[in-house]
């Protein structure tokens, strides 16, 4: 469900009137059914949320007047680097990932991983466009996740990651590992962290290794076998939840 | 996918025979690709996990020897009072509870739920048993939750859920608390806790009165606003977390 009008930045004229001619101007009209004077939540994408006053609107479109907050969401502090699932799985997982809140999603092919998956029409940038701001107009948030395609896992992990996501926390998802998310160390300063998800099957021994070579900490959410996208999301959660209650705990005074 | 053949009690001889001649049969055959001789993980329901060898296979079933552990896996801890989602969410969603590990569903009406959802196909008892053991073989587990549906929510939580769920560790899910899941009391005896998620756009005003006076806590998974089929698994896998992380923090000494 929409909860947030999102808005490019380009739409925006220097008075802060937007004019909408497409499904976000249909569903304005057709689902939330207001009229002209009444206020809706909206956000600027990358930027503030705000509020955009019902100028006036028609089969043509809809005209807001939007005035935005001066703080800005917090930004998501969990980077994924994901072994590409099938295409039916990443169709729902960009909607998925974008609701729950991550900064980039690295998409990386693997031993385990059908080359011919990256010739979906799921990994097309406007596709993927489409289905990150559907999360982020369910979620409330204006954050739109950063995707990067990779075919060459090695090249990535030696050459790029470190450009790409220089954080020292970086931890791998592995079943046979006995380390729960909770025995992780969370950094207590804020800074970013970059989880690793293999595909159905898991990540091989040489990839482990090499990701091992390159910082990455295994654990496991649990004994249970999950299907690699319900483990994405899921240990997303975890690894939020578990950022937030250590932001707590810091805030607290200690006894 | 399959990770556990799942059999019936019924289905197994007193000499531990099972002939299969179903889907599972055909699984074996065509995707696992076994031999007579090899050993397959499988599952009773309700009971141990155990291994199966091979005796004979062909395209009328496969014929397997079972021996079974004496233990059996741990019973999930978490029961969910779950305000019936659309049809196309429950649908995923059984599959995705049995694999996360739940004891109880009990399936509700709530004020934001259509009447018509009461109706799919999706709650007819052999989809749903179906769709169940697909998540047990995926995690490979034997506990199948038991399904209840309530078309009267008043009448389920004032005349029934006590003789259901006896529990005193409940709480429901409710977007606009500040409390967090880390600050809800986990039971530390490893007593059950039930789980109550609202429908998309929540609980009403007059259903939370009545859950908090049924002993239900209100807590929140953070600031976002999440589609009601995640918010289900999502927050499931978080109390599990927390209630894992509670039991091996007991086990620890403490210094």
């Amino acid at each position: 469900s929409v909860n947030l009008i999102l808005l490019d930045p380009e739409e925006l004229s220097p008075e802060g009137q937007a004019w909408l001619t497409d499904r976000r101007a249909l569903h304005i009209r057709s689902v939330l059914k207001v009229v002209p004077g009444q206020c809706l939540r909206v956000g600027l994408i990358g930027g503030p949320l705000g509020n955009g006053r019902v100028r006036s609107l028609d089969t043509e479109g809809v005209k807001l007047d939007c005035a935005f907050e001066s703080a800005v969401p917090a930004a998501p502090r969990v980077d994924l680097l994901l072994a590409l699932p099938r295409p039916k799985a990443m169709k729902r997982l960009w909607t998925a990932l974008a609701a729950l809140g991550v900064g980039r999603i690295l998409v990386t092919q693997a031993a385990k991983v059908e080359r011919s998956y990256f010739d979906s029409h799921v990994l097309e940038p406007a596709f993927v466009r489409g289905r990150l701001l559907e999360g982020l107009e369910q979620a409330v948030d204006t954050h739109l996740p950063r995707v990067t395609l990779h075919r060459h896992f090695q090249k990535l992990i030696e050459d790029e990651l470190d450009l790409l996501c220089p954080t020292p926390a970086r931890w791998m998802a592995h079943p046979g590992s006995d380390r729960p998310c909770s025995d992780l160390p969370f950094p207590a300063d804020g800074s970013r962290v970059l989880l690793a998800i293999g595909p159905e099957g898991g990540w091989t021994e040489d990839e482990r290794t090499l990701l091992g070579g390159h910082g990455f900490i295994p654990f496991s959410g649990g004994d249970r076998i999950w299907r690699s996208e319900w483990a994405a999301l899921l240990l997303t959660a975890l690894v939020q939840e578990r950022m937030a209650a250590t932001d707590r705990s810091r805030l607290r005074p200690s006894l």
